[in-house]
Formats: structure tokens, C-alpha cells, sequence
């Protein structure tokens, strides 16, 4: 039985003998099976909808002219006659005033008991991505987006400097169901001294598939993408969107590089006004089809001076945090996905967004 | 450089050379890191308060009367002269009605391209833990909670039968932010064909722990815990409560069994009332504490079929869903504590809760 009358078999609601209620899918690079329903599944309209528009809150510490209400900046884009902690910033990082973890300090990493423990060294900073605090990111131009992820990788060339930190973590989190709790659009940078394990699993899982097949999984996984195309959202020349095939969230969207080599701290502004231009689709994409949900990011990229360039590839998850009224979300690694990834990219692909964003 | 000088410094706030904002923790035997805040800390009243008290809806499906509102039962504990699928339960157990596995069919597990499936084979099962839509699982009686286990036990021997399920997972949600749509007590059952990932790697870990030391890994958490007391909560003849080390989430707590080569399936009568007795008071408590907040409970159990009684010991995982305004949650393998281990026992140890639950 080819797999394909097994999808259409599992999907279709009518005309088939022995209907499945879903199918049990396995993450092909760190291994966990998911769940996927294939029967009452969950079209967009289903999920409940989140008031997510701006308050117009006219307070906002990140507004030009409260710039003494942050920490002093560590870095920013501005216009060339501006100066530090003043207005004229187009993208400004700065400590999060009250950071998870600390810059100064030993990390003294000790034993005590069966426990292993250190003391929390890293850098917590947060990126204010734009000085508008009305301005959401789907809504930036895609210059404004470069200028973000050039901030990012300029953080992440200053932080990998020091030896302490092993990763680099960069995420955002927009709307109050996924965590933010300041409107004015901003992401955060924490600067780690040991590599996450979602990201270790990941680099572990690449690099076995490596070291037996001789290839890199992305670029399978890639293929196999292209061929089948039901789960693909859009691409340009640099990179494509998808929904993968074993996703843990609905709606969930990976963007990764075409070019399997990718190193993110190498893109030159070419390749961020790429970048920039498919994440502003999918983020417009996913407003259109999830009414304006809340969402995270999450760059996946390598560990601070981790060389292998072939078996594992950075890329840019975007989990949208939809609220299901029957939900059954399971924290013991097994995920329910309610809208089969196929089903959620034909949505995500067929929206009517603005014609300006097709860059490709 | 003593651990406990460490600790101090970190969690004082007065009177300290070098303060450190938080701790980085490393859970023994999965081997995630956490970051334990330690400055900037959360108290219970800190956490946004949730409205978990009934509504007092009268038209619970799960009451008596509406037995034929849910698919037959596959089981019941329930009052010698009654019948099935009428009143006169106490705790009974019903398919799911939107199963997300389904009990017939063949796995047909295969390769699709890079990815691997298999069919939605499970089972997926409600434990209905009350006739009475509103009474609280915290206000059960120590013979009504037993009863609960007793079903557990019964529907695990039954569905370990079926040779196609490598896993059957058990778990609850109560309260709406930690997923539950119907108020009505109740608990879930999933017989899955393979072991979630989760409890894979406890098992993994747990495993290499006593191959390397000739001793199981809880038997040296337990010995640890016993000797700091710092985050024991209650602990009774048989079972022990207290919030792990390096713990994921504020508040979370573990229950254990003393007797590390204990097995879930092997406890009688008398173990169920003593870990019933312990349930309620963690759950007395911790509602006391968080204003009655939404959690989530999942038993670890030992996956069908294994044999090895003296690496992983089974346990109960409790976890309150606890909201906060400047959340840094992080779905990348890092998790954020608000409020330290040591620091959430100490309110839960010391609230007062009604004495007719004190079994030890």
C-alpha cells in the first residue's frame, strides 16, 4: 500500500473502508512520534480567537525619548549621526532589566550530592525591534526585519567572544498567550554557558544521520519536501517555509536555508532581505489564516564554535500558541496536532496577503 | 567553596558579597539543565489567580442518569447489585468519545520517504473519578481517591494485554489553562505503541545511572532529600512529596515511592490508600498555596513488558499551570523557575490543611 492512499485514506471523510482517527508520525531528526489527527480535525476557524490588537498604550519604555528608562544599550542600528541611549535607533539591544542570568561571575560549575549545578552566568538582553510600539513585525518593511536579524548576528559575534558561553539562544515571544508581556514588538537573546538539549538532540540526531547515510537529513528532508510540495507554504531563493511532517503544534512553521551549507552568522544583507521577506510572509500568512494569533520564534542556529558545516543547519521555528476548547496537550513528549501539517500549509499557502511581500 | 554557602549567597538577598541572579540546576537523570531564579524571586501571590471554582453546571455528561450520553463503559467500579452503564458507580471508565488513537486496526508501521508512520492505533480512554460534577479531586476521600488508582491498575493490566501497546500513559487535567474542557473530575488513559519520548529518556538515564554506580539513581534522590529536607513536602509511610532539584516548572511536585523497587501494577489496597492520602494533601495544599490553580498530573509508569525492577522507579509528576506577567517560558529545552525548589516546598509544607488527610 503506497503511503500516499494511507494519507488520503486517513484525511478524506468519505468513500473509505477502514478509517483511521489519526496517524502516529515520527520526528525524523530527534526521534519523538507525535500524533496526528486525521479525523475531526480543526480548521482554523476552530481555534479560539485571541485579542491580540494593539492597546495603543502610549507608555511604552521602548518608545524614542524613554531610552534612559532601559539599561544603557549594548549595541543598536541608528541613523549615523545619532548617538548611544538616544532617540534616531532603528533596532536597539539592551540587558533585560531583570535578566534570567547574570554577565558577571564564575561559572563554578560543582556537584553537590547526586545534583550538578553552576551559577547563572550567561547575558540577558532583549532586542527592540522597532521605535514604533504601535508597529507589528508582519508590518515591518523588509528592511526593517534585515536590520533585526543583523542585530542578532552582531550580538551573537560580540557574545560568542567570550568563552563562557556555549549557545546562543534567540527567541520572541509576541502576544500575551505566548509569554510577552510588554507590547512594543521586541525578541530576546540568552547567552548560555552549556548548549540546550532540544538543540543538542537535534545536533546529535544530525550528525548520527550523517555519519550513516552520508548526507545531510536537511537536504532529504528538503527533497522530499519539494517533491510532495502539500506541505510547503512559499519560498524565495534563499529559503523555504513548511510545515513539517511531524510537527508538535498545529500551524507550526519551520523556515530553513536552500543552501544546506548555511552558516547563519555568514548571510550578508542579500541574504537577510531573504530571510526577511519569508518570515514577514509567513507572519502575514498566519495572521490572515489564525486571526492575528499569538506566536514564538525560535532561531535554531549552531553552538558558538561548533564547526561541522555539513550535518546540521541552522533554521527559524514559528510556533503560533492556539488554544483548542477539547485540548489535549500532553507535557510527557507526545503531542496531539489537531490540524494535520498538510492541511495547515494548503491554508497557510492559498491566504491573500499583500502582493509587496512576494519577494520570490 | 560549600554547595550550601553557594545556595545561601544565591537565594539571600542581604548581606552578600556576590549575589548571583539565579542558578543553572541540572536535572540527574535526564540531564536538562534549568535556570532556578534566585534573585527576583516569586512568591504564590505573585502567580495570576485563575477562577477554577465550579460553575455549577448542571449538565455534566459524566453524572448519573447520563450514562448513555458516553460510550459504554469498559469498566467500573461500582456498588455490588448495579449494572453497567447505569448509576451506582463510583469511578468508571469510558472510550474517549474524539479518540485521538483508535483501538482497531493493524499498526502497519512503514517508511515514507526520510519520515516514518505508523497508523493512530491506541486506545484512548476517560476515568470519570466521581458521580458528583462538583466535587474536587482534592476534596475525594482517601477510599474515593483509591479507587481511582484501583481503576488505573485495572485498565493497565487490561489494555498490557494487547500485545500492539508498548505504553500506557495516565494522566490529568484539571482547570481550563491546563487544557481541561469538561469540569466534571476526570483523567485520561492512552495505550500507545511505543514508549513516549519522555519517559524513554528517564528510563535511559535511570538505566545508565545503575550500570555505572551498581545503585539506582532515586534511591540516592530519595537519600538526598531525606537529609536536606529543604524540598520535602509531606511524606507518609510509603510515598514521599516534594518539589525536585532542578524542577521545570515553580511548584512542580514528584511523588514518590519510598520502596524503590515498588511497581505501579503490584500496589494493594493498603498502598493505594497511602498514596491517595498523599495526593490529597499535595493537592490540599498546593490549592491552599496557588488559589486553587489549574495542573496537570501524569504517572510515570514503567513501559509493558520491562522487567528491570531496580533502575527507574514509577512516580507521579504533579505540575500547577501557574501564569506569569513577565513569563520567559522557552520551548527550547530551557526553563525558567520563578520560584526556587526550596522555596516553594517551604509554602507548601507549612500551609495548613485539614488535619483528617495527615495519614503518616
Amino acid at each position: 500500500m503506497s503511503y500516499s492512499a494511507g494519507r488520503r485514506r486517513g484525511i478524506s471523510t468519505k468513500g473509505e473502508e477502514k478509517k483511521m482517527s489519526s496517524e502516529l508520525r515520527k520526528e525524523p531528526i530527534i526521534g519523538r512520534w507525535v500524533i496526528v489527527r486525521t479525523e475531526n480535525i480543526l480548521t482554523p476557524e476552530k481555534y479560539i480567537k485571541e485579542n491580540n490588537s494593539p492597546r495603543r498604550n502610549l507608555n511604552s519604555v521602548f518608545a524614542y525619548g524613554r531610552e534612559y528608562m532601559t539599561p544603557p544599550e549594548v549595541d543598536a542600528i541608528r541613523a549615523e549621526d545619532t548617538h548611544p541611549n538616544n532617540t534616531g535607533w532603528k533596532v536597539r539591544v539592551v540587558p533585560n532589566k531583570f535578566p534570567a542570568l547574570k554577565i558577571e561571575g564564575e561559572l563554578d560549575k560543582r556537584g553537590y550530592g547526586v545534583y550538578d549545578l553552576c551559577n547563572g552566568v550567561g547575558a540577558h538582553e532583549v532586542v527592540i525591534e522597532t521605535p514604533d510600539p504601535f508597529k507589528r513585525m508582519a508590518d515591518f518593511s523588509v528592511q526593517e526585519l534585515a536590520n533585526v536579524f543583523k542585530a542578532y548576528q552582531r550580538r551573537c559575534e560580540d557574545l560568542a567572544k567570550d568563552q563562557r558561553f556555549k549557545y546562543i539562544a534567540i527567541f520572541k515571544n509576541f502576544g500575551r498567550s505566548a509569554g510577552a508581556s510588554l507590547e512594543h514588538e521586541h525578541s530576546q537573546i540568552i547567552a548560555l554557558p552549556m548548549v540546550p538539549k532540544y538543540v543538542k538532540e537535534k545536533i546529535d540526531g544530525s550528525e548520527n544521520y550523517y555519519r550513516f547515510h552520508g548526507r545531510s537529513i536537511y537536504e532529504d528532508i528538503l527533497q522530499q519536501e519539494y517533491t510532495e510540495k502539500t506541505r510547503i507554504i512559499t519560498e524565495n531563493e534563499d529559503f523555504v517555509a513548511f510545515c513539517p511532517y511531524a510537527q508538535r503544534y498545529a500551524f507550526e512553521t519551520w523556515i530553513l536555508p536552500k543552501n544546506i551549507e548555511s552558516q547563519f552568522l555568514d548571510i550578508k544583507e542579500k541574504g537577510r532581505q531573504s530571510l526577511s521577506g519569508i518570515l514577514k510572509e509567513c507572519l502575514l500568512r498566519m495572521r490572515e489564516v489564525l486571526s492575528n494569533p499569538s506566536y514564538n520564534y525560535y532561531l535554531q542556529i549552531q553552538p558558538t564554535n561548533y564547526k561541522n558545516t555539513v550535518a546540521f543547519l541552522w533554521h527559524i521555528e514559528i510556533v503560533p500558541k492556539l488554544q483548542v476548547v477539547d485540548e489535549l496537550e500532553w507535557d510527557s513528549g507526545f503531542y496531539v496536532v489537531h490540524t494535520p501539517p498538510e492541511v495547515a500549509a494548503k491554508y497557510l499557502r492559498e491566504a491573500v496577503v499583500p502582493a509587496e511581500t512576494a519577494l520570490a
